[in-house]
């Protein structure tokens, strides 16, 4: 393992911090894998430093190009503590599958996750702050916000955003299913792999307020039965079609 | 908010590390509430530091009493960070919905989630590693570890366990479902809450080795369509009144 930084042109510049250590096999570091397993997630876990106690935030987030958007209330310890340019580390996870092997050393499990290194910084600017806030909608659900009621200044003043532009990522990838060893086979030993998904249910209507109002369609992607890292990426790549329209 | 901790016997001591500081209502710190949301993931996400820089990092874990574990290469980085009692947290998410209001701002998520700070430290008494290396197993599976092929000296010596006692936990949910300010109901707007959950798929045996051999009964938990947290939970249950009958 080499701490020397080297760069290339499509993917994140690789160094200790982001290598993946352990089964390089399954260490990437291309834009295009990266940005596809943060586009399939909302959820994310941030990691941050106060004192030198690390906290574990989970919260959602989104993308633009290279730059992490998140949120939360301007008076959350997050927020307070990440206003300044500090180092941060968000993960995302995809769990795919449970793995039973013949060994208890080769239990695992299929997954995808990504880590993404930089330096988190609060987003004050009025006109970036008041875009992010529409994003932070309409990533998940394009075109919504221009049918809600707005947002009222004290809204976009109890709400702080954060921006972090990527410095280095890397992507770990799992999907083998049962990899055992070889001499394992011979025994007679039940081996499976279970797969797992986030799916989505079916939707609940509010059943307050105005009668016969009817589900956009723009809310197509989120569909009862799918797996909610297709809807995601859909409603992710709608959103980027639309704004390279306008 | 106080930082001055306050002990509460059938819960964790309360302080300005592990208070929720947003949102009270939805914050809690009995040892019940607390556990039973661990005991329904397999999944977390460790923080720690190393060299001031955070990590977030995805790995399988369990608990025993007031006790978290969870394991890795012994050549790993955060393993070989966390050896010497090194400040941790350790947090679990179940997301349960997306909610969308009829405003930007009211929109979000019914969630549960689990933030457990302590000092992680490597298990290296022989006993207790080779207990938890069966633990790992059984906790997910139970009385599997006693049909698989043994541990060699190398997996056990390849393994590294991670230990960490509780010293602060909360668990902070929301189930509100769609919650408009009042005056919004009115408004023409559709809003709804979209349930998510993580479900089992159809187990797939490993189609090479020995032929015939079946599903061990004690896999039932693992039932195609069930939402992995009651499995989780059940064997949880299960490797428990097992531990106890012993």
């Amino acid at each position: 393992m080499s701490d020397t930084s080297s760069i290339d042109s499509a993917g994140y510049p690789v160094s200790g911090r982001n290598q993946v250590k352990r089964l390089h096999d399954r260490g990437f570091y291309d834009h295009d894998t990266v940005h596809a397993l943060l586009d399939a997630a909302m959820l994310c876990h941030v990691s941050y430093v106060i004192d030198g106690q690390p906290f574990c935030t989970p919260t959602f987030f989104w993308r633009e190009g290279r730059r992490l958007f998140w949120h939360g209330s301007s008076a959350s310890r997050m927020l307070r503590n990440l206003a300044h340019g500090e180092p941060a580390c968000l993960t995302v996870t995809h769990l795919d599958s449970l793995v039973l092997a013949r060994s208890g050393f080769n239990h695992s499990a299929d997954y995808r996750s990504v880590m993404a290194f930089g330096k988190a910084r609060l987003v004050d600017d009025p006109v970036e702050k008041e875009r992010a806030l529409v994003m932070m909608v309409d990533r998940l659900y394009p075109q919504r916000t221009a049918g809600l009621r707005p947002a009222t200044a004290q809204e976009i003043k109890a709400t702080a955003v954060i921006a972090m532009d990527i410095e280095q990522a890397s992507a770990k990838i799992r999907a083998r299913g049962v990899a055992d060893d070889e001499q394992d086979l011979a025994l007679p030993i039940y081996a499976e792999r279970i797969p797992v998904s986030m799916v989505l249910g079916q939707p609940e209507p509010c059943r307050r307020g105005v009668q016969g109002v009817e589900r956009p369609a723009a809310l197509s992607a989120y569909a009862a039965g799918r797996p909610l890292q297709d809807a995601l990426s859909e409603a992710s790549l709608t959103q980027r079609m639309m704004a390279a329209e306008r």
